[in-house]
């Protein structure tokens, strides 16, 4: 019962075999291997067009060179406020751009609106050279909570941040699982939409440590070999890189994967919702559900091993919020988990609900 | 015939196998697992004495994060002037250290001299706050040109830089080709000979992508899990880094694989020593060769398929350097480079040279 | 009427007089002067305690300066979320701390409560190594907005970030209003309620430029020389920059220059509040006004003659904001301003509220 | 006989006079008054065409914002290895740019000459990303060293940089001591030349704390003023700037100046070649002499209170450096230098070295 996070899994078997399937036989180092170059035209089917490709092992090492890309030292990235950009990277951002500031945008299930958008715009200050100019926004595909952006969503952000002259980031560290819900294309929920550069993650969704930079236009990214090299991120032996996406995506593997961690998250909030002394008050749109727990459930289910975290309910209205004797608990499933793991979790937190339900 | 670098190869098999063994199941992320412990416990057990350890996936970043934490932003490390943090990182430990100057040292096969050294401090103004302080010396271990420093040597370097206060930082790409040329311990060749922090490599040496950071005071390091994270080099499946790192040392695996590349660079050198129109400035210690070659010979090898590059002569005395019509060339030989290779090489450049030594 | 800055005015006739006098001569440059160490016991005395100095240009570089030490690169720094440094610096904080993180902290008259305090510290993560930790609190006093910490104010929030490890930083580029209006010593504000470092800005307060870092644990600047050289804020003729303080400090001056500004400001807000048309949410305190103005009244103004902005009201509750047909704007008098000019801004303004008190 | 700086003495009377008229009334602050409009018109005038330019309190920041517009922060600047901001700036150019790369250049003097400029961007990698690419190189004018580069030189140096794509800087720090030793227009040695932007200082030529970045392209400089900002470089009350600038500009009393400092240096070089025990190695060109002396005369003339220091000898060839009894030192002269003072100077030095000669 690992519902830790979709980054407690390994590999999947077909990301696995590819990794060793590479191995063996000299090729040239830092992506000058043919097995990269097969990556890069894979990515530019995959999304219809022309595109720049850098494979780096962490998602916040792309996260960075992505923003630095879009912002000047003395440039502001918007994004939301419980945002891995701001909240997770230790300053991750602000030292890949050499010191630019994010400003967090409030808004439910981790997600921005329009609205919220549009009115921290209108509140930063536009006195030069005093106030930080805006110069990007940064929106995570699904969210941190577990929601996931629309076509007619990111179209209408994106569209905002281009009026205002700003660069679109799209955090896709579960950009997979936004695909398998939205059932669009990735094309169309990225450049179509608006968005000009895509941390495209496999980590979570199947592989070892594979996360690429597309840049949808190129021209952007003109300086990104060198940004990455001086930042200890490129490979030597990077054939290893292009093993796992390429079996990440070969087939639609990657959407397959997603697939299995989304109906694992909606199986798991189904459950749940039928528990009393449970609240769902973000619906679970991907892999990741944030339900409030009476304490006691909590206890019975790591009593018995289920592993999981609490999380912050600072994003909800104060009386959504868990109250005394709750507490807000973060559930993520992956590719890898298994229904029994989740009848067993919803059996034992029915069983401790039971009392609950008496009172 | 692939002599272009020794991370033109994979991984052993070894290795790969526990890449594989560790697939599989759920673990703590970000190198709370036991496998990175163990890996701690293995460290510290091989350096006799307890260390800090961090494990990155490139030399590149080992290196930048090893110096910020012996420089302030403001401070000069010294390293030769052919090292790859000055050369070969693309401004990488001015991004990581926050904008600390590289002061480079000549030296014959990028290997410092202690008269050098002393002459480069004595030579660097002290003004203050005018001319920057120095605050760290880093060499490299097996150097960037094959050579390798004796414990009498590091121990004399070191003992320099402590009496000017300075930290000392080995950069350990190829440290295990060095420890086995040399058959000593590690621990002699690092902490006890003054050494403060190590880039120990493994990547070139046999795995995929693996870099430790070795402190031998823990003390030191104590900031370093969040100079990591922000760098994006903290990566979430930790447990494969581990494994690699466990796998590697597994009884002496990794002394075994730097023992055959020396080997073969032994042979290699010995082969071509006795060839007319080849030339060897500079004894191979370890694993690289840097002979200067009559251009027909290398023209011959490319067209039979030899994969290897031209090398800068810069470093040596002027009449020892390529003169008309040759070129430095630099050959890497690798935990799988095989005898057939080395002695078709050999024979292909024999073959190339006869014409030449009839001149 | 010139109520757009105080650092609209030119230099006390007492300082000028002594930046005349510290002409001729040749001195040792960079602070190597006598001058330069007169002022350094001036403060000293002042403080009542030992102190060290570095005097620099502006207060940007004061207030970046003074972060850079009080937090690493990867840290957080708590301030109002109107404060100077988080607003008005174009991420200067940023580029001297080496990439530290703002958090803003919401609070009427850019004051933060210690209520607000406990709220934003407690609302911060502290997952290691992904949540940047926090290092440090400034408060500026007086506010941006006018306002004014009393001593228990100080001594309650400095308590608070003592208790949680944080160092305490306070921009004084308005200490002198605040020291005239609180009518405390500059030690019972300052140290002896919990601050490390003050930026003690004369410049808006009578001089041509000048601002002086003062740390109140010289041990805690120990690396500041070399902060402040590698910035560009060390002045080589520094004599001017001592003569400045010294005069300005000098029979206690700097308080008399505080004090007219004060009244100058108390005097302009009785007048205001007796005018229909201008409301004054934030009662000002030291040498600032924020009043709402009835649009006709800041045309007449401005018709008139009188130079002074607009100011974002976004810090009042939503009830209290400018409505249609208002506007929040800026008043700021200063050691020059006359009687003449305010009471010729308040008939102006009187006179062309009369149509609107009669709607 | 003050001669260790040219920055130990105040401001000219002009200029000191200049300042006090500053005073008094209210401007806008932050450059948006009309005396700084007036300079802006001033310089263009000056070199002939439309510039760009930013004013700041020092020498260290014009070079650093200059800098950090011409290198990304990945980027190699070449300079001599003797120049100010490779040896005297604490990094600050490594701050400024962001953690580019200065690359120094030996040569007699402190002058670059087109051979080793040929030859240091020679020996410099191409690997990509690999190697920092070379952006920019930076010359001083006049040196360090108290040469003077001709138009010629400028000339081909810049030449040679436009052809490997690099911009030009030129530190004129004592810029107005080389134009008045060439006696060429300003225009002629800087933007014709091929220089990019220039350092245009004023602090050590006469006044108390003025130097202009100068941009021979004003396209180039359209992110100066946030830059500018977030170092704290701008000042509030900026007249005072412009009203140095005004008048040591104003009716080439800049030059007046210079050309006094500059032939107080010709007498001082003339006076002690006729004495024995004293070498010029380096013949001056501008304000600042580096005489070899033996250590008898220099305690000589401290002994008399003669104000002055050592300084390195390396940039020699070896047998022109400072033997045994011997020692390098360093005069400057400034517009305020005596004829008195250099009298009493070679008075002294001779009588002391009349020992010397019997020997």
């Amino acid at each position: 019962m690992f519902f830790a996070s979709d980054n407690g899994l390994g590999a999947s078997d077909k990301v696995m075999q590819a990794i060793l399937a590479a191995n063996g036989g000299a090729r040239l180092g830092y992506g000058n291997d043919d097995a990269t170059k097969a990556v890069e035209r894979r990515l530019a089917d995959l999304f219809e067009r022309e595109v720049a490709v850098f494979m780096v092992a962490t998602g916040t090492a792309a996260n960075g060179l992505a923003l630095s890309t879009l912002t000047p030292p003395w440039g502001i990235v918007l994004c939301h406020d419980e945002s891995h950009v701001i909240e997770d990277e230790c300053c991750g951002p602000e030292f890949f751009t050499g010191g630019a500031k994010l400003v967090g945008i409030p808004g439910r299930g981790a997600k921005i609106t329009a609205k919220a958008l549009e009115a921290t715009i209108a509140g930063l200050g536009r006195r030069v050279p005093h106030n930080a100019p805006i110069h990007a926004l940064s929106i995570t595909q699904s969210t941190e909570l577990g929601q996931v952006y629309s076509v007619a969503e990111v179209t209408e952000l994106a569209g905002i941040a281009k009026r205002h002259g700003l660069g679109v980031h799209m955090d896709g560290a579960r950009f997979a699982n936004a695909v398998a819900a939205l059932g669009c294309t990735p094309a169309e929920i990225t450049w179509k939409a608006g968005v000009d550069v895509l941390s495209f993650g496999t980590t979570k969704g199947g592989t070892i440590a594979c996360e690429a930079l597309v840049y949808f236009d190129p021209a952007k990214a003109s300086e990104m070999v060198r940004r990455r090299m001086r930042a200890g991120h490129l490979l030597s032996k990077h054939r290893f890189l292009a093993a796992q996406m390429e079996a990440f995506l070969e087939g639609g593997h990657w959407l397959e994967l997603a697939r299995h961690a989304n109906g694992a998250a909606a199986r798991l909030a189904e459950g749940l919702a039928a528990i009393p002394g449970v609240r769902l008050p973000i619906t679970p749109e991907a892999n990741g559900l944030f339900p409030i727990f009476r304490q006691e459930i909590v206890d019975a289910l790591k009593a018995e091993g289920a592993v999981f975290y609490p999380w912050s309910d600072k994003g909800l209205p104060e009386a959504e919020r868990a109250g005394p004797g709750e507490c807000m608990m973060r559930l993520v499933t992956s590719f890898a988990t298994t229904g029994a793991d989740i009848e067993r979790f919803l059996s034992i937190a029915a069983k401790a609900a039971r009392p609950l339900a008496a009172e």
